[in-house]
């Protein structure tokens, strides 16, 4: 099937973060391809990957990055799709360095940025997926049966916390 | 015209910085609707609006706040759509809490953040763009257009600077 | 025994957290309940256990949560209850992230913040019994008890620091 | 009347921001006297301006200060009812550091913190006014109508929003 | 002998830190006494041993705590005699918390902060002995052979460095 | 008459702040001296003058600078008279830059480190009254008077605030 | 005269600021040339630029850049030049996103980052001539000659300093 | 082989750290050498060691440094070679005060600034490099083929990655 998400990452130790990325895609049934590529060590190949996803039919890309992270921003420069950042905490300074070169975009080429780590590997899926269902009314569905899902998990929990007491 | 987007701000003092957003879409010839609700104080109201909202076929709501910006994530708690956050910069504290409260979601209910202030009012509205170009090819143009545009200014920006030296 | 003060957590990984809320109420003889709800997964949820509680006579409520931690403002929303907020350190950002989405809370609907974590967590239940007593005496000299019994403690300690060298 | 509520502040140059409680306080009725104290030029001044209060009747005791902003714990070190604590940017820190001096109390002795500044100085006085609720039925009545009345002046905001598009 | 240096510690979980302090002061043959105060669960205790000290001839008192850490500059309200301050790293802000707690004291009290931790713990004791030596020439001496030391010691590491290469 | 306290600024523009240092050893009658070092233009001429000023009798010195403010720690490194660094406001950090760069030194050269700007610029000449004060009696009575004329402001200021209401 | 040093700065709003590298550059007698090119905006310009650059004989790149401020980055992804990266303070965050963007290079693609605004711009230049001077003693020589002419200034400020006294 | 470049680094413990400069410039061939010297404890060393590097024709200089992380700018104010600063993380602050210590330097001295901890010990080996490389077209291959050596791993690790899926 051919992929509709794009996760780019800056480096394959970032696999086991955003491997939640594509387990939540997984559970939407989004075909997504996942790569490494990076923004400083690669821009060329950065591009291309790029270029090729958008002739492939791609129609969202997801860039993950620790540190001082390029790779969501120039993916956004190369491409007028909707880019996901997803900051990781990569260095001594918990993920802020990443936070603040994904989300500080100048005025012109947005990235739209999720929380640190994995719990924003997990929102860029859902985030995904609710762009994607602006054309895919069963997508909408799915994300409204996910929501209920969560619902009755919290309930679930809530039942055991209130009987702990 | 239908509105497309939604922009809700948490108070109307927020009107000059989101006017930028409205200014953009209205560039891309992209209807939108403006209002004000407060995550805090009309929590009804914010929940009927996005409930309005969804019937009237707005595809995209962008929530813009200050301090403890809760208003994104309250919207994105009442809608499946995709939910963009402007952080504002309203208190001693640089905008930096609104952006903490903005973009640290739990996993589950993601908004897609934009930079603080007026360069993230305009990157919502681009970013807006890019979401709804998924089912309108000509917005994917006027987006690539925008993005000429661009290019074509930094240049002449150069150009006045490469003189004055 | 009705319960007096309710503790909502964001999610049931913060219960070992929270417990110390429950275990100091349980010393002050002020009976609580404690469940789950999520400002953004359950929103009509929260709001209902909130509706609940105020029938029930609860007097305050404890809201804890983590990241963006939007619950105790969500809490406020829906009450005039006193609402205290837990800040729990629940992402990479030490819980900062959590202060200052729970302190920086807009003119009008105010949230009693008390420290990050656990220490927090016990002086949300202290906070709360000093509430109540306001119209029990009988917590005022439970609260009195307390200070002396903590100022003991400091005592024993300085002894044997002080026999240490 | 006799005050129901003392606002102490560190240097009579806060004067402008906690001007804003004392006006709030009015709104509801809640008498209350301010005064000045500081926790390291007057620490006898400080616990005896809190046991005069105590012996008065005050049931809240509000403490603003700002950089290193000890008055808020140091008042609760003398008395066990409710303090609260309004953190004031008054130094090149932009009140970073009289939040963290406020909110991060030691488990113990709780103060209830606030927002930065004028927010905050607001928040104070309605906290303090749903504190005072909890013996007092028509404050409760009171609070209700002035969120009532905060969700009409959003509404009435909003229209105006709307209407400018 | 009479000692010339009070370490006053908020908790004696503390001591492992502060031992350090009482370690250097022992390497320069200057008495001190140790003990726990809280300035919060026990101001009048920390008013009393403040006194006491200055009754026994102390000259220099040296305070340690973390999290909001006002002790130092309690200490300081409470005697003319120099305080030096030391900010532990006590819950997960680090040691930020405790650093600004201290070291931003308004204008009139002054407290003389060291590094958070074990650095400042011992830095502590060598600034005491520095102010001790003001009218102590032996001292002043002790402090020239100790940089002496110091400097030798990284002048055989330097060794060991550049022998591995 | 022999200055006791040598002030060093990094800058002639950081004079406005250190004047207030100047003023208050100055109403403690307390012979200064001022002068302007940096430690990076000018590393020989720090150093002559703390030499010179150890030899006319200098006892202790102020080092105040801004940004990456190394000023107070190469004083240090030349001398073992007791060092007190004040931070300055001169970047676009808010004097967290120097802050940071002035207290966090590494074990075993301390810098006695008062609040960022004037307020530490104050305490600087506080602080130096008091160690100054281990060998002159009448310097303790002075600070003594001191305390209880702000003392005495304060509930001056307290009158005023209380009448206003 | 062919350039040796190019400056790319990311919008000519940064003229006023980035103006101070070329007049440090021209007192150094370094021919230099300076363009506006955007990472985002116009990525192929960015490379094209730095080609072209590197054609003619450039030796050293400054980058300058705020918020999310990639430029340096990559500039340094296109080329093996020594980068020298300037962060502006461009956003409400005082710049450390800048900073944070360009000093957190992830391993393999440095960029030399000096400090924030005017005084990086200059010192950015100063740091060029430093790198030049590794093939041109004459440089080398004209830096010692500033060095001497910064202390002579210091002097001169140092007695004007002592004077007012 | 005369070292190139000379590694000074505050501490022997931060040997594990600054090994990975020494094996990057070693895998360029770039002779260097390695030693430790202390702003503050061995200020003389310090001076010597630089003035010793000169004479034997070392051209770049690294100083790597944790907390009030002096040591690069204090290296800087002795030489106009090129220094190079590693922030390192050695406190609870994780790298940050070493940041602002070293990144910060006051207009005229500049230090070159890479990330903190492992990831700026490497780079500051490149960077090195770079600088070497303006005399040595050698150098310049050398490090054109280390970009390519890294592109490759990325293009390895992409395949690894995009097989998992």
């Amino acid at each position: 099937m051919k992929p509709k998400v794009l996760i780019i990452m800056g480096s394959d130790s970032d696999l086991p973060v955003m491997e939640e990325t594509a387990k939540v895609l997984a559970d939407f049934n989004i075909p997504c391809s996942m790569t490494v590529a990076s923004a400083h060590r690669t821009p060329q190949r950065t591009a291309s990957v790029i270029r090729d996803a958008e002739k492939k039919g791609v129609e969202v890309i997801i860039g993950a990055a620790g540190m001082a992270a390029h790779l969501p921003g120039v993916i956004a420069s190369h491409t007028v799709l909707p880019v996901i950042g997803v900051p990781l905490d990569a260095s001594s300074l918990n993920g802020m360095d990443a936070l603040l070169s994904i989300v500080q975009m100048p005025p012109g080429i947005p990235v739209a940025t999720v929380s640190i780590g994995k719990a924003g590997a997990k929102n860029a899926a859902i985030l995904a997926a609710q762009i994607l269902a602006r054309k895919d009314p069963q997508l909408t569905q799915k994300l409204l049966d996910h929501r209920k899902k969560m619902a009755k998990e919290v309930e679930e929990k809530a039942r055991k916390v209130e009987k702990k007491r």
